[in-house]
């Protein structure tokens, strides 16, 4: 059994981290802090852990951290950044499912959060989380910077394009939609129901954090610069990122059905839909896979990939996990192959 | 691993029995039938089971049917009872789904659901399947009748008063709300979501079908004829039930908190909140359980109890599985152990 | 062109009264005032504004709200009357959408809003904004105090039956549904969309503070003390309340749908449906109505009554311009005759 | 006062329509026309309608509707063009909020319809009715085709730029969304609320019937082919649609919110926002005003355009409303100053 840690177990990607470990095989759970909630039972904040989680929220302590194996960080920005470097040195691994160490650059990081980074060092050895490009690394990681929700989508839908050479990576167009949990588990106006429902808009369409991070990724991939729209909406469902991804295809008559399957056909959590078909986000619901299409309407020249994630899961938790099992040589899909329910 | 067969596995119900059954340890889905989807591919129905089932809806067939050791029924009322007798001949235990062995007289079924039943006979042979009450009688069961979603709710608040003589029979007034699956997966106006989303309503109030089969539950336990109110309504939501149940307390002293928590503390799908809280839905969306709190308001004789399940598990397709589990000697809670998500 | 002032134009009632007086024939918008909005343009905070209101919000200040002929207040509990004495001295008519002024006996006020009362003088008199039942009394009112959305549509079902003795005052129980603009425009957790979407829950079943105000409603029309049950519920849905009543029948013989239609054949704002009809809270959604329908259910001595309302409207700001119109002598439904749209 | 029939009167576009028509001032409905309802009482079918409307369904017949001064078709596509020769020959103005008379050629009418036009000699003569285009024309027309919902949100958008020829004509990109009312009310499974509530997907990206629309509106413009990309995609709302459009800036230098302001400073129904501001479909629901926002992300040479409407408003009975008015002189705005609610 794998001792792990859960450092902010109180907004929407702990309890959901929560909820597969509390389910997870290997995992034996020593500790979920929460400056806040110190002192309450895990249960009584999320009744749907009643029975199966005893634990109270701690107050996050080194000492009591360093003897997990593995310490998850489900915190804000900024917070794990704080507490790794030590956990590192007294051999813990740690798994950061918020944004410290998800940019190489220590300057595009300070530019894009506002803060001063406390370990840029560790943001070179820091793997970046996304094993259907980094399998290998995260294996062998004593720090994972888990990707953000918009990210996973959009990555893995371009991937196999870029990595092919079929599109242009300058015209590249990410319109991405994402369900209100995305927003975290915090008071806000813009995300009561009686604001975020039955409504639809686009939001920081001049600058969105994850549009370097996106730009990064798929940089390493191309080796030259991309050019990157990145547009992401708010939609009234809670659940669940839908990301329409448009390019100008260079090799119009390659069968783009074939690149897909083919790219993905030995990961577990990537599920390519038959030619014509359209993933819907309720596919994906809950568990850890991301669901895609790929198509090429009549007008010609320009590609549409639709990737489909529930953010909380392989956007955030599930991918957490899915690391985890990488990186302590387990089989990957442990503690992940529920069932979405539908409806 | 026992031989299972489906009948009507398009429904809501059938999905959601499909997605327990598929990650059941002792269970081997031998066939799911349909009528209307003969030939296609369950998952290409419904995606969200791709990659875990790779059967194909058939039509129904005595042969293939008989040869599973049970057979569940998913399909609208009037279905089941034009097999059932059948497949018990051939040995096949059944567990209906719908509301066919709910009514032991046969002149109230007939009156509520306006066709002749076709095989009466079997209606005192069946058990009614709500294992919190008929648990023995299940176990040893060739025909189990699942009750209906309200009635589960419904019956498992009002029972602890009614055993132990608290309130008064006559006074029962329960105000029930269910989310829109309730009404199945099947084309309608009034179910569309520009019908049904963004307003609330009650329906029937001058008579449901659920008020005959609750009355009869009910009295079994008083062993006198009950009053009950019933008004159902219609929640903008997707899943989940939730039983607003009054009644006049004949005890006013009692310690109403120890006898919900007594009558349950063995039952494993029975969650009884501590004093002073309010189940919500959520907390028990896509798992096995019923959820309750008992309040007694100021206003003093009247106690108040509140019930949540999710309509399509406690009350149908999971309720069906642990009466499996209990007919087939397992423990009682096999397969149904999922944690629910929140949010 | 009666002047008008608006004090706390922010809030979801606010907004939505700033909706009906921009509409309004006869009335000339002064001030809106917020603390916290000073300066900004009103019109930027509410879009559905632009182009109808060129109002910036302002500091609320005596003077300028002085110059006003009627002043609302749109405020949290507690901030009508920190003005409504020096208002009503510079011969202003205060109609308060809060409850400042709702309840009789300073002593239940503070018990229930636990804060000192520091205008309890005007308690007495304050008329209850309800024109249904005081409508001679508001003509003449300086200051109103507009009900409650519980206790408008609670109220209006049970007084017929109340009115006309049918019913044993001591058996009320009013299960009421509300949409989730019922808690305000305000940041908090429990009305996030992650939260209070695709679930439903009663809530402060022990109590809540519309139970004295229906209470001392009700026995105002009886003469002797009610026993009422009363148990609010969330809706995942924005506006709308749906009121459930039940009541036990004196006199079980009498034409209750032509006590009904009788009671309220002359109001303008209260729509009694066919008998056997179900009222749906998007019936009335954006508009001034109080829908109702009474049914009998086959169990005999309970009587039902379903009431819908707006809480935004009928609840609130919109039952607010209808005394307003009846304290000014204009003809009531001024600037309330808009259409309800569906879906 | 006008006289008006509508035929058609019981999908969403139907009730939309007598909504706005039973509050215009200058209207007196004659008629409104149901094969399968005749006989009912409008208000019985759509309660919103109480107390405003009392006429009941009557079957389509050429002699009422001829006398009649218009005639609005609110049917499926495919209708109109079966009565509308006979009521323009006698003198009785036509629009149809339908498809029938929305493309010039055709041939392609049919291939994207399905079926053979009946009245081909109707489509040159026919305007097309964007006001914010064809205004002149449409004052003089005896038969005006109202656009889609999808057409009249992304023509909008990318009039300004084509116009002033800002960008290149072949890399549009429509990225769009729409709640579910869009899809009319009748009984379809993929809009129950168990289906499309809480997910999100795209449909039809391989064809949809507005993109040849989108494309003849366009081309009008630019006088060449444009090069259009549409993926429609369908939002857990009710009603609103938002357009994400897309294109390549020709000229990166251009002041684009001038441009915009300046194209739609006379337009009563077209709200440009500041600059930096995202349109929500909210603030446009229920009234016929199209709201846009103009970006450029910092990636450069891709401008954003965000554009909302109410699908069932502006993107349908509201325009057909607003034509009305031109083809009769009126002022524009008559019937159409309702102020949105919010939230």
């Amino acid at each position: 059994m794998i001792k792990v840690g859960v450092v902010g177990g109180t907004g929407y990607t702990g309890v959901e981290l929560l909820r597969l470990l509390v389910q997870h095989p290997a995992v034996q759970l020593q500790a979920v802090t929460s400056r806040g909630e110190a002192g309450t039972r895990i249960a009584d904040l999320f009744p749907n852990l009643r029975g199966h989680l005893n634990l109270t929220f701690t107050a996050p302590s080194l000492d009591h951290l360093s003897q997990c194996e593995v310490v998850f960080f489900a915190t804000p920005n900024g917070t794990a950044m704080q507490m790794a470097p030590a956990l590192l040195q007294a051999g813990v691994k740690v798994i950061d499912l918020a944004a410290d160490f998800r940019l190489n650059d220590v300057a595009v990081w300070e530019q894009w959060y506002g803060i001063k980074h406390l370990c840029p060092e560790l943001l070179a050895e820091a793997v970046y989380g996304l094993p259907e490009i980094h399998r290998t690394e995260i294996a062998k990681a004593r720090l994972v910077a888990c990707p953000g929700c918009y990210p996973t989508a959009v990555q893995l839908g371009f991937l196999p394009l870029l990595e092919a050479k079929l599109i242009d990576p300058q015209s590249l167009i990410a319109d991405a939609k994402s369900g209100v949990s995305g927003a975290g588990r915090k008071a806000s106006i813009p995300m009561l129901m009686g604001e975020a429902g039955e409504s639809f808009k686009a939001y920081n369409v001049l600058g969105h954090r994850h549009w370097p991070e996106i730009c990064q990724g798929l940089t390493a991939v191309t080796k030259t610069p991309v050019g990157l729209t990145f547009v992401p909406h708010l939609v009234p469902m809670i659940r669940g990122i839908h990301a329409t991804l448009y390019a100008t295809l260079l090799e119009p008559t390659v069968d783009l059905q074939s690149v897909f399957e083919q790219r993905y056909q030995q990961e577990p959590f990537v599920d390519i839909l038959p030619a014509g078909a359209h993933p819907e986000t309720r596919n994906v619901r809950g568990v850890n896979i991301c669901q895609m299409a790929v198509h090429r309407p009549p007008s010609g020249k320009t590609v549409v990939v639709l990737a489909v994630i529930d953010n909380l899961v392989k956007g955030a938790a599930g991918q957490a996990v899915q690391n985890m099992n990488i990186m302590f040589s387990l089989p990957e899909t442990t503690g992940l192959t529920a069932v979405a329910w539908l409806p």
